[in-house]
């Protein structure tokens, strides 16, 4: 491996043009990623179950340990919601919810996800991630913004429930009406209200008044943190926590403590699996998104990097009291578009978050936790992809299937189960196209060297000959179709001499293709009828002369379709048109 | 579904023609079957740790029933070697060895795997043995020979052990070597020398001598029948039960009774993962066997039919007493060559087994357990492929893979597991090919309309035109790939103002690939290129009518690569050769 220190800590490449501007730049995107940032934290940190200070802490160390190792420039790193979601359900599962267990489980799941991340990294396995289709991929993002807006009501509504699909949180819920409390209901309704209104209007509306577009943006998409502030001022002067208000409580002030996760063989391995979905989300979610804004300036990111630059950013979450973090969508755009040049602007906003914790935390004792529900809710809304099962059934039917799937099993049965479930559909779908693969007979086209379908073209053909195109690499899985298809073809012929495969589009031949090829050619000798093939690609050719199969075959192979037909065809025969 | 009684009752059609002839020759065929049936079914009863009688339980009803639904004439259904270490594998873990639970969850397991079958056949799942690449079964079979001649030491060797794997087996008799039996061990090599002198030598001699070829053959078939005498007469007047050598014991006489299996959702899911195996494993076994003698004589077998047959000969197979069941290889060898033209030699061979659990049963008392193992050992010595290994590697890197895979697995950790490894490797193996595509930049072979690579051909470029070809369906496992691959092909042409994808090889393109190609059409015209396709073929040109993908691309879809070049290469510019 070449020693290219620009390749594996892209900061010596941009530092090097880094001048005061950029810097100038960096600064505003930073304060005002780090303003949108605080009440982010504090929702994810709620979300997952977590004391609200973890999701502070997730906002630090990770950021500027991605600005060391990360390609894309703008990517902004830190908890996000579908990772805050797979994290509860993983740790719901070894650790009751609340403890100090569920917390310890928690830094110890950014660990494992963080050095699984990094050896994926290192042995280059980023294509690991290709198993996930853009149909599951957002058929899993909108089911899990679903369970996510579902799971807030509970805040909002001051009832408790819990559970990481749609049955066990309604039927949780519907458990614990009798915890229902008026005061909480109503903080929480009229800032989900507020913050859909600044959402939808608040944009125009200061356009309309003269601010420009990009600001006027900017402040729309740092609403949540007007709420915020109005809520917690009210909760404080009008008492609600004595009412029954769930308020933020307690944050302990000051940066994380150096933590070193629970290393316990037993532990590691019941999140093995949990640990390595929440990986491959997290970095399909981050590359995707890197890739997005890279596009925008013509920057390039490189995926086995990311995946090195994620994991670091995990492993550091870990060791200062995090949980699992990742690139996520709405906090990059918001440091995209308000102009951050490079990851400088991730340190000065990691910076920020640090200076949040020494000072700001007895201010957000008083936050309900009915505002943060608001704001989480209103955040998944963006994720919810209404249109994604009509594009998906308009296309193609297997991307419809793979699609309802996923969702279906994502609501149904919670996270993990669901990503399993989209990845296993979609990889079976396509195993299964190919087990059937088109196959047609061609024929030549007058006056042409062409071959086509017999069934859409007027072609010549010779009642001895029948050319056969099969539109599909010949192995395990379709081997066996086409040994039946070729016998179907057959029957019936009386005067069937030749049989040519022509190979235009075989890319490989594995073993058992091979054999079946053996058993069809052997057959059709029984039969009095030889077996060619034409066309047949280079490496494909290579595998063959490695066989006894050429010289055993009954016929021949030849270079062309045409070349094939015309030393077969019989003298003086008669073409059928 | 067309309602066709001989295509769901294969005797419809083949009793009309049934005449005297054919008869005798299936009688013959059928004394000799039974015959040889009668210490293979003792045999494989012992193999899966089930009383003796049960073997011969399982040889009467399951022929029947294969012979009235199955659609191969010369296929012989009954236990058979992988089948039932499988079985003792799956139910050694829900009951302990000897135990009534445990006969009776062998029974159950035939019914579980009974039922599936038939609704496999029922949804015409046949294809679903497809997952199951030659060289996976190859590996996976001769694996198995091994652990089973290895678990047969034991009773040679008079000592205990179990274990369906390895390190278990030598592990567990080398705990056990002081129950070791110099009798038993006498009994036991003596049989096996004998036996496989049979088999190597008999039928030779037997020709030198002047029986017919055919004769001879059969006679050294059944030479473990004259072994099995020979010794169970010497058990008896020497008195070897005293001696300490395992012998078959009491053998209830009669005809099995009617059982109901038991029916408990624990028990039943417990086995489901195991039964789902037994049921892909004995079905293709059954199948290539059944394919390999019906190619012999012109006779065509159903895959979706055998589903059924085989299926509804293991519910038999359950109700009365046995356990699970399929075509056998070298029992319906011996039945082809001993003659049988029609499936009423198999209920002849079961009226065969039928007299003698009636009449036969006292005689097998003295029957030694180490003339039993010594007929496994040498039975399964067929099933072990030796040149299996050398002929993947030197074909394909990835069917080597699949194959040591699979051996590996199966030897070091039992055959479910070694199953379930061949088919997630042999699959992932071919999805990671189909990840990364070969992709060619071609160009016009002069005085041709033919594209071929410019790395192997001296063609026709154009600096501001670069093809493309793409061997490869485009789906969501490839679409980064392909994203990845134009980028660089677009990275320092700065002449570049066409890219051609020649679509000859894309079978299919669907949403993941779609959107891919989306975004890199949106890039590439950022840069001032446009993306043009060639020869799509007509399912896919179908498929992307129905987006707006063709209109708002930033190029032409042209129906061939002549063409495109035709009319995008600039007006009196410079060809480069």
């Amino acid at each position: 491996m070449k020693l290219n220190p620009g390749r594996w800590l892209p900061p010596m490449e941009w530092l090097r043009s880094y001048h005061r501007g950029m810097a100038a730049n960096d600064l505003l995107a930073a304060v005002i990623v780090t303003v949108m940032l605080i009440p982010q934290s504090l929702a994810y940190a709620l979300l997952a179950g977590l004391p609200a200070e973890m999701g502070l802490y997730a906002s630090i160390l990770p950021l500027v340990l991605y600005a060391i190792f990360g390609t894309s420039r703008t990517l902004s790193v830190g908890p996000v919601a579908v990772i805050s979601l797979m994290t509860a359900t993983a740790v719901g599962k070894v650790a009751a919810g609340g403890s100090a267990d569920y917390a310890s489980a928690a830094v110890a799941m950014a660990m494992i996800s963080g050095l699984m991340l990094i050896g994926m990294g290192l042995l280059r396995f980023g294509e690991l991630a290709n198993l996930l289709s853009h149909s599951v991929v957002s058929g899993f993002i909108t089911a899990s913004g679903i369970i996510i807006a579902v799971s807030q009501i509970r805040h909002i509504a001051g009832i408790s429930g819990h559970g990481d699909n749609l049955p066990a949180l309604f039927g949780s819920m519907l458990g614990e009406l009798s915890g229902f409390s008026l005061p909480t209901l109503l903080v929480g309704v009229g800032a989900l209200l507020v913050l859909l209104w600044i959402r939808r209007d608040l944009a125009r509306l200061l356009q309309a008044v003269g601010v420009p577009a990009a600001v006027a943006d900017i402040f729309a998409k740092a609403g949540p943190v007007l709420v915020i502030a109005v809520t917690t001022w009210i909760s404080y002067s009008a008492g609600l926590e004595a009412q029954g208000v769930a308020v933020v409580g307690v944050v302990p002030s000051g940066l994380p403590a150096f933590s070193t996760p629970v290393f316990s063989v037993a532990l590691w391995s019941e999140l093995a699996v949990s640990a390595l979905l929440i990986s491959l989300i997290g970095f399909v979610e981050s590359v995707s998104v890197g890739k997005t804004l890279g596009a925008k300036r013509r920057q390039n990111i490189n995926p086995n990097q990311e995946l090195v630059a994620l994991g670091a950013a995990n492993v550091a979450s870990s060791l200062s009291s995090g949980f699992p973090v990742t690139g996520g969508f709405s906090r990059s755009v918001v440091n995209f578009d308000a102009g951050a040049q490079t990851q400088m602007a991730g340190v000065m906003a990691a910076l920020g978050i640090a200076l949040a914790t020494l000072f700001l935390t007895p201010v957000l004792y008083y936050l309900p936790q009915a505002t943060l529900a608001a704001t989480i809710i209103v955040a998944v809304t963006s994720l919810i992809d209404v249109a994604l099962l009509r594009r998906a059934w308009r296309y193609s039917r297997r991307d419809f299937i793979a699609v309802t799937v996923t969702i279906a099993a994502t609501l149904a049965l919670g996270v993990e189960l669901g990503v399993l479930a989209g990845i296993v559909v979609s990889v079976a779908l396509h195993l299964h196209k190919t087990t059937r693969p088109h196959i047609a007979i061609v024929g030549e086209v007058p006056g042409t060297e062409h071959f086509r379908n017999v069934m859409r073209h007027d072609v010549i053909t010779y009642p001895s000959i029948v050319s056969i195109r099969v539109d599909e690499s010949l192995y395990f899985a379709n081997a066996s179709y086409l040994e039946n298809t070729v016998y179907a073809i057959v029957a019936g012929r009386q005067d069937l001499r030749h049989i040519i495969l022509q190979c235009t589009a075989v890319n490989e031949i594995d073993l058992s293709a091979l054999e079946t090829l053996e058993q069809i050619d052997h057959r059709l000798r029984e039969q009095g009828i030889a077996l060619h093939l034409s066309e047949v690609k280079g490496p494909v050719m290579d595998a063959l002369r490695r066989t006894d199969f050429i010289d055993s075959l009954s016929g021949q192979v030849y270079l062309s379709q045409h070349q094939a037909v015309e030393s077969l065809r019989p003298l003086g025969g008669v073409a059928v048109e």
